[in-house]
């Protein structure tokens, strides 16, 4: 799927990231008068790597191209706190930082959201399961169907991103809550900082 | 310190890092006339952070500015395979995905090795401390003792650099043992290699 409009009609995009050591989901929103519009959406596939480093240098260059692609201004993470195995879990942890990597060395800020969060967000349900979160997603961002991949990871993708743009398009967002730091809070609050000119 | 020769002079230079979430070890050698040489060891301080992001683009830019200072032909990584617990793994495979990805960026092959082995390799002890490992590449490497950083991470991260020139440099290097790679391995054993022409 190609954008809608061009790049610069957008007031914010927004690159949704869920990080897997076999799949990589990716989805790009874009915010165009506070409505938020399905970009791009893809999945980048690791599993015919059989090195863990080819994954890894893969998923680098990917969503590094997608950000010079897309120019998103923030980046938002599927991450799991909980894992099956410490081994497990310190793959999960390599494959998040290549593609996070590949967001600071554009100085895109990031923020993380658990698989519950951002169920939460899209259906309010933390304990949908994949299939729901995409028929919202349908729903929500009026996507075509027929012209989804058959990849729940891609959606997923797209739902962090969308879980993202809620959580910090609240009317008060507080650090915490979306907010990736405190430096992105008073930016986007600077009523709500005392002691600031 | 700096280095004894200009970079040209060596016939292959590594860098060894020793991936922390608070402190992450750095050390590049040489190899000078098959005799490796220390060019540089440091520390890269990260606790003065509070975000763990901002942790992560430190390491991702000092790494990336350590491999276009020293032009490393391969980068050599101490990667415990078990730790305490998933919280920690994944924190800790974050760091090393960020340093990987600095490294897989100017395609440099990366090796990992635990840290039992790099002991093993360098002091013939698996069990060393790491106040052991530190003596003894004062003595293979002639390092000045009252020049060194009071931190053992960097001596750790040299120790990997310098097990990686020993696994790598063996008359006979199989793959599993320092060979990162069947195509590092054909690359550098073409004798060995039936059916290549």
């Amino acid at each position: 799927m190609t954008p809608t409009h061009p790049l610069r009609d957008y007031e914010r995009v927004i690159i949704g990231i869920d990080p897997g050591t076999n799949v990589m989901g990716y989805g790009v929103i874009g915010v165009k008068e506070r409505k938020p519009v399905m970009i791009a959406l893809g999945v980048i596939h690791l599993s015919k790597f059989e090195s863990h480093y080819l994954r890894l240098g893969r998923i680098f260059e990917r969503v590094r191209s997608l950000v010079e692609q897309y120019l998103p201004d923030e980046m938002a993470i599927e991450a799991p706190f909980f894992g099956k195995n410490v081994q497990s879990m310190l793959k999960l942890g390599r494959a998040q930082g290549v593609a996070m990597a590949a967001a600071i060395s554009r100085d895109i800020p990031i923020c993380e959201y658990e698989p519950r969060k951002i169920k939460m967000a899209i259906t309010g349900n933390g304990a949908a399961s994949k299939e729901q979160v995409r028929q919202m997603l349908i729903r929500i961002l009026a996507l075509d169907p027929d012209k989804l991949l058959p990849e729940l990871d891609a959606t997923d993708a797209l739902a962090a991103a969308l879980c993202h743009y809620y959580e910090s398009s609240r009317p008060v967002a507080a650090p915490g809550h979306g907010a990736s730091s405190w430096k992105d809070f008073i930016a986007r609050n600077p009523d709500r900082v005392k002691g600031l000119s």
